[in-house]
């Protein structure tokens, strides 16, 4: 089987699929030139469907104000997310990816050909809600952010290792709700540890704000 | 790209999946007969990670005695959920399918090797969370039954149209704190309607333990 995704290939397709993978990395890299010209902070937000990444990306549209926000948001169906996004003061664009479970960068190239990035600092890529698919798509970021929410159970991090290994910040949401849910935090940290010993931990609740401030503030130091 | 799946194989990887899925379907037909021999309700139980798939199971094999339910549990890694399932009365075998984002049939038969189903009513398939990959993959159950949480969001159904066109049944989960992240009840019910008219809807806490007769109910008739 393919030990390059998730996709259930038999043996005789996994030339094909490094052939995929190393097309997606040209693309990747054309994107992170792109991004770095531009001046931009991008981050690949990854998460399950349901954990509250658009939530956290209309906070953070908000929040990073006066510059603008740039996302590029990434759904089968739908474009109820970029309308939330520009709602909350984002540029968005979005993709529709139909039945296909993860972004690829030449999808997000097309993407940010639409978007207008002057005076932009960060821009947020929202890939399909799934913990396993976009692990092996580079989309050229500088950060992956994969995204926990306490309503999901503490053994996520075992349960996907590979994602959780691939991220560089890991943000464990909805905390506001933590004590309803009966969320382990010490059992989460502790399998946080030992899976993605080299992700910053944040704590937030995209709903309430709290939490937001730290994270914020560290996006600021990686733009430095 | 190819259509049956959500695995971004280029078109001419699809002919070769469309040899996986017949070879798919022929496994899920000896399964189909096996458990029909066996006289088995069984249901393919989907959802995103994190929506209480075990949780659920864990009460319908508690409450569904004196009568053994049986369990096959799919993960990418670790076997937390036959440990739980186990602890709570199931008869349950694990399937680690390491970067595979869904089951197969000819690994649902394989571990139905492993279960000792002598007395067994009701067998229960927890797939990997996921709600992309797993849609194209029939495992010879009788019934698809796909949880949605309330901490997931109203949306889904129109974002993951596929997985839920597929459903029989949908059981909306975790109805004991809807209010405390302020689930728009009748958003979900109309945009279920629109997308899986033909699914029976359940509202059930697996936590709390309420609605769950009313589902217990539906099953034993399917059984009929």
């Amino acid at each position: 089987m393919c030990s390059h995704c998730s996709c259930g290939q038999p043996t005789r397709t996994v030339q094909l699929r490094h052939n995929l993978l190393a097309t997606n990395d040209t693309a990747a890299e054309r994107n992170r030139e792109r991004f770095a010209a531009a001046g931009l902070l991008v981050l690949n937000v990854l998460s399950a469907p349901g954990s509250g990444k658009t939530a956290l990306l209309e906070q953070l549209a908000h929040q990073w104000r006066p510059a603008p926000v740039g996302v590029i948001v990434g759904d089968l169906a739908t474009d109820n997310d970029a309308i939330r996004l520009r709602a909350a003061g984002a540029r968005a664009v979005q993709i529709q990816t139909g039945d296909l479970c993860h972004l690829e960068a030449a999808m997000v190239g097309r993407a940010f050909d639409q978007l207008e990035h002057q005076g932009m600092e960060l821009l947020l890529i929202e890939n399909v809600g799934n913990l396993v698919c976009p692990t092996a798509f580079d989309l050229g970021e500088q950060l992956r952010l994969v995204l926990l929410s306490v309503t999901e159970g503490e053994d996520k991090p075992l349960k996907y290792p590979a994602l959780f290994k691939s991220a560089d910040v890991v943000v464990i949401n909805k905390v506001d709700i933590a004590a309803a849910v009966g969320f382990d935090r010490a059992a989460a940290l502790a399998n946080l540890a030992g899976v993605a010993p080299q992700a910053q931990i944040f704590e937030v609740s995209a709903r309430s704000g709290v939490g937001l401030d730290a994270l914020m503030h560290w996006f600021s130091h990686q733009r430095q």
